[in-house]
């Protein structure tokens, strides 16, 4: 039997439809890593007697009830207050919270404000549970053996609270089967057809075995997650299964587990000794801004010339103005003489460039909304190729950038 | 009083993680437009008693209760044949219902299935809410005065059906308050300073106003709503309310309602007929991705330099090496040099530079993580300016880009 988890949320701006609750499926795929099962998500406005309903009704069918959302320090949120009151417990001022709210303000040039040093004072009868990211620290009551822990709405307070402490300590306390996950990142490839590749394999795994698609914007993440009380028996299995996953989509994964595929290329630069520059029109700095995300990226990444006008493609990227004129700006020579210029400028051994329509204007028959050429180039070899990527914006820029590093990563293993 | 109602989305997939409820959040907005107000929003799985325990404690609370999903013809779709148990009622075909499905799968080139047959087999008791765009018609019951209304979890057949139908037919039926919502956003300023400057105002709102607090990365949306019968008494009110409450918060709100800081900085740009350019070191991309997210963005925006290595800014952005020893690359002079370098070399009217210590690593006492130093330009004028934006690598990227924009806001309103 798992052990059944009920998410309550808490905040007007769910209920009026301001902000969509990301939280909550979160928190779901993470109590499933564990083998939770969770049996309800309800959100509440900020009003106390809402609150404690909700609490009621969680108590009844669940063990763990987990709460985010209403703890800031203004007048409208009043979880805090409500949780004392249902718990019959009195405000206290705790001097390790105000020490962590004090670094954090530090760390931002401030003096705590007299709002701000209330978020010091918790409920007598909870165990805290610190916020290093923020000023709301957490909150683990028990009663008649259920689990209630008050989490800030903030998504990445409330993951960094999960994560380091909440998660770690629910599974001490309640898991006792083997739990084992494995993800392998694929790119290029959609569901449907990546699922008719493999179905003979998944057909045939055991009963104790299951695989879960995830897809996202042009990737799909292959999810197998096995039970078992025979850990070393569980492994071993598990083990034989993933490689021969593996060998099965070997031309589309890029990555395991939480790798990205930004990571992914970095590392192989960095092994490499190499550096690149990236070239950008239609992704508008996107790719850069991926590539960069990862810490210590300086090391290989040497900068991009984000080239939106075609003059700017002239000036900084010496792109022949008759190429411009004659194919325009999305073809394949602009674009290969964009990774060429950019390298050339920036010194660097690869480069990266994109151009294309990213809508939602500016598609014509020949070359519609979503058409993007991608070229990758290293000193005496240039691949370059055109996608269609559909026709929402944002999902172009995401696609096109997501695919460029994937050619990237298979150009420098040679694939491509 | 306003009417309150209560939402109910089925889908074992809400509750595993694997889909995000969208849908909630989009009745709820349509529903404040009209009036209604949701005061609980339940995600339930594919269980029939858990379906009719949400049903039951929906009824106590809400006088409405819109239920979405669990109406596929698979065997995991149980929401019909638990409605028909709820409501004591039996399943009927009904000719019409299967005409639309019919119609459906003629559009497609395709026979109807016997699966897809049982979708025209709908309760006695209900009223059915035809579906145009899909196979799952929706039901409309009464009991007791309360209507409880079933639709599909297929966002558009959803979204389709509550606009031609179910929302003109609520609002026929319910006569209820006005609500009137109005967000101004901020930008560079904590939400509990803001309280605080506020608080006089805030505290002396009439009992039937309200203000929200909506934080996120370097930047807080204030939300007023208001409620009442007489519409002409509550918008003049609401209006004088809104007033004051820009005035006092003039200095840091860059828009209201749904607008982003990039959408507003643009049809500024757009609106003088001005052009821009930025050059990046710390942001990596992050503020040229932002502007650029912006459909017809290209009118305004002419390019960016990411100079992440010291190289780059020498070669592309004619930064004085010497600067760069004496000062180092995170200095007022470098960056006003980046900013003045790329306006000159992509000819704009403005420029933005940013460089700045992202982390986790290169930090030192005197320049730690986190400190970004900003430069806006334009022709004869340069305000450069350093901030303290923590030190988290990620939240210190996206905030200085919220910054920069901000600043930028203001450099052209003459504000700095």
């Amino acid at each position: 039997m798992s052990i059944n988890v009920e998410i309550i949320t808490i905040g007007d701006e769910i209920l009026i439809g301001q902000i969509v609750d990301t939280n909550s499926a979160w928190m779901a795929q993470q109590l499933n890593l564990y083998g939770f099962s969770v049996i309800q998500i309800s959100s509440v406005s900020d009003n106390k007697e809402l609150i404690k309903e909700a609490l009621n009704e969680a108590e009844a069918r669940a063990s763990i009830i987990l709460i985010t959302g209403g703890l800031g320090p203004t007048k409208d949120d009043l979880t805090k207050s409500t949780l004392c009151e249902y718990f019959d417990s009195a405000l206290m001022f705790n001097e390790e919270v105000y020490q962590d709210v004090e670094l954090l303000f530090k760390d931002r040039g401030l003096e705590v404000t007299p709002l701000n040093r209330m978020q010091a004072e918790v409920p007598d009868k909870c165990k805290v549970i610190r916020n290093k990211v923020g000023t709301a620290p957490g909150m683990w009551f028990e009663k008649q053996g259920k689990i209630y822990i008050s989490m800030p709405g903030v998504p990445y307070e409330m993951k960094t609270m999960m994560q380091n402490e909440i998660l770690p300590q629910l599974k001490k306390q309640f898991v006792s089967e083997h739990i084992l996950h494995h993800t392998l990142l694929t790119q290029g490839i959609g569901e449907s057809i990546l699922a008719e590749e493999i179905s003979e394999w998944e057909n045939a795994l055991p009963e104790n075995f299951k695989l879960a698609y995830l897809p996202s914007v042009r990737s799909v993440r292959l999810r197998l997650t096995a039970t078992g009380f025979d850990y070393d028996k569980l492994k071993s299995t598990f083990d034989k299964q993933i490689n021969t996953l593996r060998e099965q989509v070997y031309k589309y994964c890029y990555g395991e587990n939480g790798d990205s595929l930004e990571k992914v290329v970095g590392d192989m630069l960095k092994s490499n000794h190499k550096t690149i520059s990236t070239a950008e029109s239609c992704t508008g700095g996107h790719l850069a801004a991926k590539i960069t995300k990862v810490p210590g990226s300086s090391a290989y990444y040497k900068g991009s010339v984000i080239a939106y006008a075609n003059e700017t493609k002239q000036n900084l990227l010496e792109i022949n103005p008759d190429d411009l004129e004659q194919f325009g700006a999305v073809s394949r020579q602009v674009v290969e003489g964009m990774a060429k210029g950019v390298m050339k400028k920036l010194q660097t051994d690869y480069a990266i460039a994109t151009s294309g329509i990213a809508g939602p204007d500016g598609g014509t028959a020949n070359k519609p909304v979503g058409m993007v050429w991608i070229a990758i180039a290293e000193e005496g070899r240039v691949f370059s190729k055109y996608f269609l990527l559909g026709n929402d914006r944002g999902r172009v820029i995401e696609a096109a950038s997501l695919t460029a590093l994937n050619l990237f990563r298979r150009f420098m293993l040679n694939e491509i």
